[in-house]
């Protein structure tokens, strides 16, 4: 964000149980069991009542609020002076304040120490290719970064049934990872003299039927673009690119009947959507487990956020009772 | 084209009567009326097999094909040297030859005289809103560029019970005519110094639902999609761009849920589907009459041209029987 808000309690992706409820509380009861979502769901607002969005008026992210919606304060303090929240969650720790409209209550058999990778990363995959993407059974995709939200949008498109399951990364590495996530065939850009959305438009006999980029920069989405199929590909974009970055192509790529979208946190409504995921999970039609690298306590935080940053992982579990 | 083909007989928005059939065609007969259509329809490509695409492999629009689809040779001469044929209709003659496949059979108590219409510009644009930007009832619209393609995009608009509809065009005399669609504000851009997308985004607290681009002008393409609503905004381009046009805009206008789509004949598949938009006429749900402001003899086609360039009017009917 463009202005630091310090000291504050940050984390984001997590599981958690109700110990208590505010005045006026009325959804939860001590004891639910829920995931704390960074964006929220207020069910009155023009886009909580829109079918299509998720973008809450009220409750939308903002990472450059500490405090509070409603009365604009903080619920931590250390020796008498504020902490401030971040996102809304604050989930690096054992108790925290969360907004109702950013709790989704979940099944409570569920395993809160898997399901938590629905509350950001993972259901902004899946969700791009499930509820945005749509493939059909039998179509092409390809997937632009698998990272862990790639990945997660390629296990959409596992769950869907593609045929072709196309993964793109400048990392050869990724490819033997992303063969458990439904992987089909791999393309490393940095194989190829000509242009990646070429490739696959060669490989696949006029392009993919849908892509989903998952990267953040703006070479990856004209290409996640520009590699689908005419009369009906369609493109969508998750990764947010820098400030500067701007997204070009032809007009006629559009006119020959592409379609270009983008979404956040995977189109899901935190509170109306994400118990239904969970579901999926407990069925076991969404593995989850494939996911989850690596786990640590609390006290060896640190060494998680290493570890993933160094990129040796998907997911670290922070196991906070112990 | 690339490749002029001349000399060749021009003319492709039109409806006639079958006179004769050749050898294999089972799907007409003499005394069928028809709308011949510049772009076909095979029925057997992956295309007309799509639910989506009407991008036939076989007979999609090739302004440089001066021949017939399958044997490669024209069917018209003068003093037995050949003429060329234009986009697969020819339909400035009192009889021409046409592939099966680019031949719409419709309702014969039609009037040919205004459902020749539908043979082309009103289709594109009234299928651009019904099938692509597909508004809701109550919906806001914007349409950009107020020819008759702009113009039949804003009677979809109007069939689909649009709340709001803003026309947009440069020329304000095009803000008296566009009422007869449908058209409750009109926008002119040369009376604002901001962008028309942030006039558009303040007018409609958010921006527009759907916007549907009808001018082949990419700085239009690019208002289009930044004027729709964050969250469900749909923007439908139509307008075919020059070759070095570029599309340009930040991806964050994508990831705050926008789509962006393109379109070609509105999507319509020429056979399958133009049957069902004669039949809307009709049941008087689309108004076609009102775009007709002249009429002609064939003898006087040259001043139907001439009148059409100068804009002073939106379909001039040719009529080949006087």
């Amino acid at each position: 964000g463009q202005t630091p808000v310090f000291p504050r309690i940050l984390g984001h992706e997590a599981g958690g149980i109700v110990e208590s409820v505010g005045e006026g509380v009325t959804e939860l009861v001590p004891g639910d069991h829920v995931l704390p979502v960074f964006t929220g769901e207020c069910k009155e607002c023009a886009h909580c009542m829109s079918e299509e969005s998720n973008l809450c008026d009220l409750l939308r992210i903002n990472v450059d609020r500490g405090v509070m919606i409603g009365d604009g304060q903080s619920r931590f303090t250390i020796d008498g002076k504020p902490i401030f929240h971040f996102v809304g969650t604050s989930t690096f720790s054992e108790y925290t304040v969360i907004h109702v409209g950013c709790l989704a209550k979940i099944d409570p058999e569920a395993p809160l120490d898997k399901v938590c990778l629905l509350s950001c990363g993972i259901s902004t995959g899946l969700g791009a290719t499930l509820n945005v993407a749509k493939p059909k059974k039998g179509m092409t995709v390809a997937i632009f970064g698998l990272g862990a939200v790639g990945l997660a949008a390629m296990e959409g498109a596992r769950m869907s049934g593609g045929s072709r399951i196309i993964g793109v990364d400048l990392n050869p590495a990724k490819h033997e990872q992303a063969k458990k996530f439904g992987c089909t065939d791999f393309v490393n850009p940095k194989d190829h003299t000509k242009p990646v959305q070429e490739v696959i438009v060669e490989m696949t006999d006029g392009g993919v039927d849908r892509a989903v980029e998952c990267t953040g920069n703006a070479d990856a989405m004209i290409s996640a673009f520009e590699c689908v199929h005419d009369g009906w590909g369609v493109a969508v974009l998750v990764g947010v690119a820098h400030k500067e970055a701007v997204f070009k192509t032809h007009p006629m790529n559009f006119l020959n009947e592409r379609t270009l979208r983008g979404t956040f946190f995977g189109n899901y409504k935190p509170r109306t959507d994400l118990p239904g995921v969970v579901d999926m999970y407990m069925r076991k039609e969404l593995e989850l487990d494939k996911f989850i690298t690596h786990s640590v306590p609390f006290s060896q935080i640190n060494t998680a956020f290493d570890l993933m940053l160094k990129g040796e992982g998907l997911r670290c579990v922070i196991r906070m009772d112990e």
